[in-house]
């Protein structure tokens, strides 16, 4: 089986079986597109019927052909498919792309497209699609494809093949073109991940983007698209409820507080990539990632010769996390000398009419704010682009400073983004082609640089290696092995011991310090029936309470815990869990109501070191609770972010661990405090049981934490 | 003065003065617009040098003019404005187009241009501008402003002329044509509210967009709206930073949880406008708003040829908060019907090939949803309106179909909005003469359509009358004063009683129920100080708690005060403030840190019915907190309906007061109980001081409350 997918990209010879002169049936759309590559390969066209089709002759059947075609398109109805292939592979054919649809279905075979792809694998062919809408490489002129496309730099890869067109569509409206468009259809051979993966030589393709409706080879995804971010290529990414099935599995809180895309979004995360809500934020994000240098920051100037647009676009761009800071006065004495004396030289910057005395002074603003060190990124919000559309007289110069301004990009390594009123005018789609990435709304602008921003931030690491899981949901384990587990990664929990009976509990009150906590050790869900009583204030009051639960709960291996009465403390919830497509996430949130109502967590593909897990934290909106909130001390994030690694690494590397979750984890000025722990585990090789170990473990604080 | 604008917008004749034959000069676009409508009234050019503007002769001066203009646009020099005013008011002119800027700064006369204002209007005549982009009116083919328009039905009044021509510019790309735009500029004379109220029997008006930077007449703008929502036109508003002045001097919590544009955004809906974020989303929100029914509910079925642009439409719906519920069985059956076997029936409904085959299925679709009654809006969400395009063949068809629609939908009353994957074809042009909006991104549909739903949702009702608010921050009440004035609205508050030393502590504690609460009542800000001791459990601890208290504050009028200790309790802030330029809002939000980091909260203007209070309520993010969580009792939402109700009759209704605020109200099973107050309140006409009354209070949980 070859992987080289240039029968695909770039046959030699291609035959379209089920050619049709009906302009309203694909079999059309597929011809005429390959007629429109035939300067460059052979083109044959079958059809059942001899039809003449746009001028050319067909024939009735592939043997019929001069000589075998490296590749057939697929358009016949689908009862014919088996007898096409399996003619063609007598032939020798090498490839097929297969557009025709339902082929189980017109056959009552179930299974069958697969069977089909099996024989034409073992004839050492390939196959991609069937039910796709074909394949498109503007630098091979190659147009085996409903629609049409204009050639640019932008890779599509879809398993929805009319939401791929509607991308490609979206691109081109907005004056960018597609490199390469792949319908993968129902990948019964050729794969996402193959087609990613030759994505990564192909010269023309500078970004891809990426529609899959499933993960169930996630990690595979994740490495091609770590390989693409590797040779420059961002991928970006859309999807629709993938994994759902894996969120509905989970069984502690961390599975209920992440929505399927939020698994998706943080694999993304995790080998640069980003996934996106729909097509056109996919387009707008291209855009900012074709060729224009990425930024380095969030801070952000704007340009404009409208106070109105300046003010809405400072609005709009705070709205989706940008800064726009106040300028040194330094720079705002530089600025003003290129300006009037009425305009403002506050950040937003209304030229105040000085551009359309001097168009030049565009450039000339531009160029003071990217040299001056303290922004990120210009945007430049309104009229500019529209000088020349509107005055003939200026389209010279508005060209020139257009010219100025791509240079600027190139020297100072910063961007330019702009915002013109003027959808595609001579200036807007030279700026479009210097590498100064123009958009048509200021949403657009504002939303493409918060997720570059966000992106810039990300890990740009290799894909984190994680052990082979073992199969099977587990099951939980009891509290104080669990606890063991954890508290063995070095996250600090009071002390505690196990108890059966009143006077073990007398005992064990001796040995720990009051207050303390009874938990019913042995269940998954103690709280909720009772099996959790906080605030003994003594040995006595831990006995009564002991006596009460027993009389509840029955007998059972009870845990009597020191309990961290510490003030000043912030709860948060600390996770982990293993999912089927992605493999280890974490999740950081905070604690009770707010985690659940205010979805305030923050998740990521395991496992993460200390410092992604402070940058975690750090992006909880509750962080800034964390750092002093109404004058209480700040806690220690540090090693609430040491807690989190640790779960992380802990899922990563301990086969066994299914599922792992300290709710609440107690972060206070002085450090970190697990008090509780929930694990899923399944028996771990040469274990008889995972149940009889650590239950008179009584670490304390000091002894777990270094 | 005249109400009349009619010599603006569609005078019998209209001089340009400062035309210019120089393409690049705003004299030069406003001579060639005023020409386009010489077949409809006498147009003159007055051209210092008596140039020749587009092979029309021009004067040196209006005197030289046959007759005298009724309108006259200004754009000469800012220099030769008085005069050219001066002349042109000898001569009768009626009114001043202000196109030129600058007037104050090239005169070095600060208010110059209200001083000419007054003089125009003292004269019977008026002003628009100056420092405005002009006027345009489509049905009187008047053409007085930069820039070009497609005639349709939608207005734009805006503050900056540039953002104004944006949005014409947006909406002319979306196929979306204007009625009126109107740069109101400088508003030296005629103001938004003029221009707003000339809209309301403006025939062709169908919708309005505003930009306005500042609201100082906040509460006529509001009325202005009003007029044009009870004329059937909505009005959507963009603003920038509004009011921010009013939040900084907010003092209690209620105004430090408010944006700015919160405050717009409240103010907007009582009067069934709406406050949208940037130029692209108001003209998004028009497409919807001019002819199609307005949708009664949330509920949305989507309709897609492909199952990936299906599932993203329904993905994109419900983050814009619309439901898109399953289908009843019959419904499922009646659909079924129409599709192949293939085709799936559950919401989002996948056509699988169906429209293809007949592309009446898309009609028959749609009607069968509509007539279910079980959904208030169909979204076809794909390929429809590019048949034609891609097909000549199919034009005919595709158009008959767009006509089946538009039918469906006056006959049901319902809306269908369309996202098709074609910008501009014809189909998609009959779809928006059709009263079937039809959008190029699903974004926008959604997006559009919550905000949609949103306005429907909202009140309906006149402009709340509110009492004529006395000048003045105001000073803070002592607690037990501001308490009796909440309290008096019907609010519950626990029992209390003034105590200024040990032995009157005793004594309170006796009459009232441990535990108590002491407070400093006299501060501000006491909690911040130490001036509040909760959980005291009997009356030596309330004298210790005094003794301790009064040993750091020193003396004034404490309060003793029995404590809610109530289990199941969830707290809410509710708040009342006079915005100077809207006049009294209400706010409620959830309790505590919740509220300021999640920003949790809702704010109305002032007064709110219970019914409005508790929509309020509902709208938090941590009303299922309150509706029973994790297994806890459901707490009284309509007790504490009825609170924010009170508390915003309060502020409507009383002009002494500025702020008033209850923080927090503890609401349980068995109603809500205020258990803090802070006011600030101006002197009342008559008082002499309002420090002494009321300071013996014990208004007991029994007492206050109905």
């Amino acid at each position: 089986m070859s992987h080289d997918l240039s029968t695909f990209t770039d046959p030699r010879s291609v035959a379209v079986v089920g050619a049709s002169p009906d302009p309203a049936k694909w079999g059309y759309w597929l011809a005429r597109g390959a007629l429109r590559g035939a300067h460059r390969r052979s083109v044959h066209l079958v059809n059942a019927k001899r039809a003449t089709i746009d001028g050319t002759p067909s024939v009735a059947s592939l043997r019929e052909l001069p000589e075998p075609p490296e590749l057939v398109v697929l358009c016949a109805p689908a009862a014919s498919v088996p007898a096409v292939v399996q003619e063609a592979l007598e032939l020798g054919v090498k490839g097929f792309l297969g557009i025709t649809a339902g082929i189980d279905t017109a056959h009552g075979e179930p299974g069958l497209e697969r069977r089909i792809a099996a024989r034409i694998r073992a004839a050492g062919a390939r196959i991609v699609g069937p039910n796709c809408l074909g394949i498109y490489d503007a630098a091979h002129q190659l147009e085996l494809a409903w629609g049409s496309f204009r050639p640019g730099s932008l890779a599509v890869v879809s398993q929805s093949g009319q939401l791929g067109l509607e991308i490609a569509g979206l691109a081109s409206h907005a004056g960018l073109g597609i490199s390469r468009f792949v319908s993968i259809g129902n990948q019964v051979d050729v794969t996402a991940v193959d087609v990613l993966d030759d994505l990564v030589d192909h010269e023309t393709t500078k970004a891809v983007v990426l529609y899959l409706e499933g993960f169930d080879d996630g990690r595979a995804v994740l490495a091609a698209m770590a390989r693409l971010r590797d040779a420059g290529k961002p991928v970006v990414v859309l999807t629709v409820g993938a994994s759902e099935a894996s969120r509905a599995a989970a069984r502690s809180h961390t599975g209920a507080l992440t929505a399927a895309t939020d698994v998706v979004s943080a694999a993304c995360r995790a080998v640069g990539a980003v996934l996106v809500d729909t097509p056109v934020q996919a387009v707008d994000l291209a855009h900012l990632l074709l060729g224009s240098p990425l930024p380095a920051g969030r801070r952000v100037a704007v340009v404009s010769d409208s106070g109105g647009q300046g003010a809405i676009a400072a609005d709009t761009l705070a709205r989706e996390g940008l800064q726009v800071p106040r300028l040194a006065p330094g720079t705002s004495e530089q600025l003003a000398a290129l300006l009037p004396a009425a305009a403002g030289v506050a950040n937003p910057i209304d030229l105040a009419g000085a551009g359309e005395q001097d168009l030049t002074t565009y450039a000339r603003v531009v160029e003071t704010l990217l040299e001056s060190g303290e922004i990120d990124t210009v945007v430049l919000s309104g009229y500019f682009g529209c000088y020349g559309d509107d005055t003939p007289e200026l389209v010279e110069r508005e060209l020139g400073v257009v010219k100025t301004l791509g240079d600027t990009v190139r020297v100072y390594g910063r961007p330019v983004i702009v915002h013109s009123m003027s959808h595609d005018s001579d200036a807007v789609q030279l700026m479009r082609a210097s590498a100064v990435p123009t958009l048509h709304t200021i949403d657009a602008v504002a939303r493409s640089l918060g997720v570059v921003a966000d992106l810039v931030e990300q890990s740009g690491g290799p894909l984190p290696p994680v052990a082979e899981s073992t199969a099977g949901a587990g099951r939980a384990l009891p509290y104080l092995e669990a606890r063991a587990r954890v508290a063995g990664t070095g996250v600090r929990y009071p002390a505690a011991q196990a108890v059966h009976s009143a006077a073990e509990v007398r005992r064990a009150a001796d040995r720990l310090t009051a207050p303390y906590v009874l938990k019913a050790g042995w269940l998954e869900h103690k709280t909720d029936v009772g099996g959790v009583a906080v605030n003994l204030v003594d040995a006595d009051a831990a006995v009564a309470s002991f006596t009460e639960m027993a009389a509840g709960l029955g007998d059972g291996e009870y845990v009597l815990e020191e309990m961290d009465a510490r003030a000043d403390t912030v709860e948060l919830i600390v996770g982990a869990r293993r999912d089927p497509c992605f493999g280890p996430l974490v999740l950081v949130g905070t604690g009770g109501v707010q985690a659940e109502v205010y979805g305030d967590v923050q998740l990521a593909l395991a496992p993460v070191t200390p410092d992604e897990a402070r940058r975690m934290v750090e992006s909880l909106r509750a962080h800034r609770i964390l750092t002093g909130w109404r004058g209480r001390p700040a806690v220690d994030v540090e090693d609430a972010a040491a807690v989190v690694a640790a779960v992380s690494r802990l899922l990563a590397e301990e086969p066994d661990v299914v599922e792992c979750e300290v709710n609440p984890l107690r972060v206070g000025p002085d450090g970190a405090v697990a008090v509780d722990a929930l694990m899923f585990a399944v028996p771990r090789h040469g274990d008889d049981s995972n149940n009889d170990r650590n239950h008179d473990d009584a670490s304390g604080p000091t002894g777990a934490q270094p």
